[in-house]
């Protein structure tokens, strides 16, 4: 199946009538076909109004329906073919295996889901019973669970064609949660978008889910993304982007009559850390290792290693030459997009012309179109503390590393950092005093400490944590991959004294969903 | 111990210099001494740097020591002994039996989250261990925890002068999950908050705990809230009273550099609905028990009965009836400040002045200071459709009763609400498809849903809810009663291949801290 250029709206596909976009080829700067007239008013009006209908069925549905639905979204979008991975390379410049990597992760996230809804740990079911003897009031009986929160608006990111995309990480936890869920497709991959779109189309179908459970709106993100975050009728917003569009969409969220949750995951340059004995004792290791970590897929990827901070020594200068040497050898990769292109160039002449930042090297260039050099610089400690503009993501394979004069002033870096979704701590045995003085200001500005690995790779699993303070997440308080997921799109309800009749079925008595439950604070599973 | 009239940072107590704050006795209309000198930025700097520089170590400490020391504030606040009572008396003219009452529910709200801390479910520990074989990847090991969000503002409400105040429901779920508070303390009841602020103190001191973990600031809630509010350092805010105090806060929380999660419950109709069975079957309980609710306390509380929805029959004519009569035997009340009382009068006012409601009757009336006569409207549902001034919070003892045609009008009444913190359903066997009908509208906007009882009384527990939402709470995700409310203050974060001996110990192989666990999916008590 090829795209044709529709607006999919709950079971319906038909052209808008707003001004054509065009995915273009980054490879070769070419205009793809179709083109797709982009929705307006009309278009986010019907979508609001079918997911708004949609909702109480879809959030009432059995655990057992809603993981078969996302096990069917999982095996239409592998039914595509490779007509979705062709299509996809075409519209991103992605080289087929990460295509068909992401493929792989977009449908094992979608399984994820649906063993995390049957399981049911995400309801948070509390009964504390009656006490009517209790003195000097009795106690009625109460019960909670969590309930969806109802429409969500999701959309789809530039770098992840796939699992942070149509039916990427936010959808699926989100229709786990039981929210319709109204996609903005990225206008980067319309072609891709449509193609899943349609999956998951076939899929409501196949599974019989009311219809209003799922769009796809093709438009500018001013506005019909606009448009959707405001409509009275949609109750959260999944975001993964740029710092200046998740707070304009946060913005909106909260000028609402009814503000509402954004989960925008933003900008984050993921410090690593090399400690002395580690840097004494892996130095060419971790040379290569970084700049594998931060070459990969151009670094366009929330999570690429964009700052690295270590002690000089002569461990350091030794570092600091292999890797010039490691880079020099990269060669350069298409990026997702010109736009992305030019802001990255953008990004790396602001630090060649930052005084107080050099250049350690670079790997190859090219004069193809929209080609990512990778690209190293340093600077000291003092100038990094004393100019914010160093802690700027620029998103692609650029990095800065950071000089300190001793461990005190590696501190004070971790402390000066902005809200990160990772940190990094590269050691050994003996830097482990370092490495307990680092980590209580790590644990505070990112969602995810790792160590002796690289950033890039997040695993879908339930400790998972894609997240962390302002500006990495508008939300430091939760986390857009892995099973937690789920949890953002949530509300607790409070059931008191209701007959068994009325109760949600999971909250009847004799547990006969066979949940974990917290009976008056005791857990039992 | 008298109250002195001095600012409470750290373990320090001296007095400001600001403008002098001075309580009133509302059943005289006297001013109380001592006068509370305003603090300012001095005061506001001083103790978020306090807060900041405990926070690491008081998140990290033990779970023992801190549901010790939360044990030990409310055996110092008992300790107080009968000053405590007599000052809250003076200060809010509340009656003795109900501030024993809350000095009991304060102490035993502080004895549970000690109990919730040793228990370690808000840790919400998730293990996923190494997978080294798994192909095509293999998986590290990855855990998590939540660990607390930093210092907490918590502003305390004018109608709970000790349970939702200084160490109330915010003060002991914030300090469970290892926050620093600072209290901004409400200008109604400075006495009192004194009082349980040396408690505090007490406590700190007693448990060796880091000094600024607890400060207690007196001031103008626009120069003081706002400035603390403000500071980089201050991480959540907790608060409870009007719509357009928690708006405030939710607009200087969003605007700051770092947005900060704000926690508000604000304003609540708290709808009752009357079944047909119900109100033809209990006509008499139900108009008792709907005037004992609303008049309780003079109808000061988040969730009186502001609103009943019934349907048009010769029952409710009988229910009016009786429900006037009830009304006329109830005896004024002082309530808690002048402010409120002339709010209650403007809002009491407001409905006489509309011309599409009618009174339906009134309690006593009387001259001396602050009296709240209760009072009772009536409304159709035609009239209560198509203003949306009907919604706006009265605080105090008045409640507006809305005749419906049938039961689509009363479907369409409750799809026309906005969020509440309750809602009610009065109903016998025969109304349970009415109720089914109801349900799912109720759900979507109340935190807690009631059979057959008055939403008045809010149990702690671990099922509670006590939020909804907006404009109920600024964040329907959470509740601000219950062992659930600890989740207020904390974020995930996540372990990568960390070192046994760099992991937080909750998370060491073995549990050695005995916590429920989520081991690969799969919950391990």
């Amino acid at each position: 199946m090829q795209p044709k250029g529709q607006q999919l709206i709950g079971l319906d596909a038909f052209f808008a009538a707003g001004a054509p976009i065009h995915a273009v080829n980054p490879a070769s700067g070419e205009q793809l076909e179709p083109a797709y007239a982009s929705g307006g008013f009309a278009e986010v009006n019907r979508a609001c109004e079918l997911a708004e209908s949609a909702s109480v069925a879809f959030r009432t549905s059995s655990l057992q329906q809603r993981a078969t639905f996302l096990e069917t979204i999982a095996d239409q979008i592998e039914a595509i073919g490779d007509e979705l991975i062709q299509r996809g390379m075409l519209e991103s410049g992605l080289p087929r295996a990460r295509l068909e990597g992401e493929r792989g992760r977009t449908c094992g996230q979608l399984r994820l889901f649906a063993s995390v809804v049957r399981a049911g740990e995400w309801l948070d079911v509390r009964i504390d019973p009656a006490l009517p003897e209790r003195q000097p009031l009795p106690r009625v009986d109460l019960r909670q669970q969590h309930i969806a929160l109802g429409p969500v608006v999701v959309f789809g990111a530039s770098n992840f064609p796939l699992a942070f995309s149509v039916a990427g990480g936010d959808t699926a936890s989100a229709l786990a949660a039981g929210c319709p869920v109204i996609v903005k497709a990225h206008s980067a991959h319309p072609g891709t978008s449509e193609l899943v779109g349609r999956a998951v189309q076939a899929a409501i179908k196949e599974c019989q889910m009311p219809e209003g459970v799922f769009s796809l709106l093709f438009g500018s993100g001013f506005e019909v993304g606009q448009a959707l975050v405001s409509d009275p009728r949609v109750k959260a917003v999944g975001f993964t982007g740029s710092r200046s569009g998740g707070m304009a969409l946060m913005a909106t969220a909260q000028t609402r009559l009814q503000p509402i949750p954004v989960y925008a995951e933003m900008s984050s340059i993921n410090p690593v850390f090399l400690l002395p004995e580690a840097l004494q004792s892996r130095t060419q290791a971790l040379a290569e290792g970084f700049i594998g970590s931060l070459s990969m897929g151009a670094g366009q990827f929330c999570t690429s290693p964009g700052l690295v901070i270590a002690i000089r020594s002569s461990a350091l200068d030794t570092f600091v030459a292999a890797t010039s040497k490691v880079i020099s050898g990269i060669a350069t990769q298409t990026m997702l997009t010109p736009g992305i292109h030019s802001a990255y160039e953008q990004g790396v002449k602001a630090l060649s012309d930052n005084v107080g930042v050099r250049s350690l090297g670079n790997g190859d260039a090219s004069d193809a179109p929209n080609q990512c050099q990778a690209t190293l610089f340093t600077t000291s400690a003092e100038v990094f503390l004393n100019d914010d503009r160093l802690q700027d993501e620029v998103f692609g394979a650029c990095s800065l590393l950071i000089e300190c004069d001793d461990m005190a002033q590696v501190k004070s870096v971790a402390e000066k950092l902005e809200g990160q979704l990772t940190a990094t701590i590269q050691m050994e045995e003996g830097d482990i005093e370092q490495a307990k003085l680092l980590l209580p200001a790590l644990e505070e500005r990112a969602g995810r400490v790792l160590v002796n690995g690289w950033p890039t790779g997040v695993e879908v699993c339930h400790a998972m944590v894609h997240g962390g303070p302002f500006p990495a997440t508008s939300d430091s308080r939760t986390t857009s991959v892995g099973s937690a997921a789920i949890y953002r799109f949530l509300r607790p309800v409070c059931y008191q004294n209701m007959p068994q009749a009325l109760l949600p079925e999971v909250l009847r008595d004799g547990n006969p969903l066979k949940v974990s439950q917290l009976m008056d604070g005791k857990r039992v599973v």
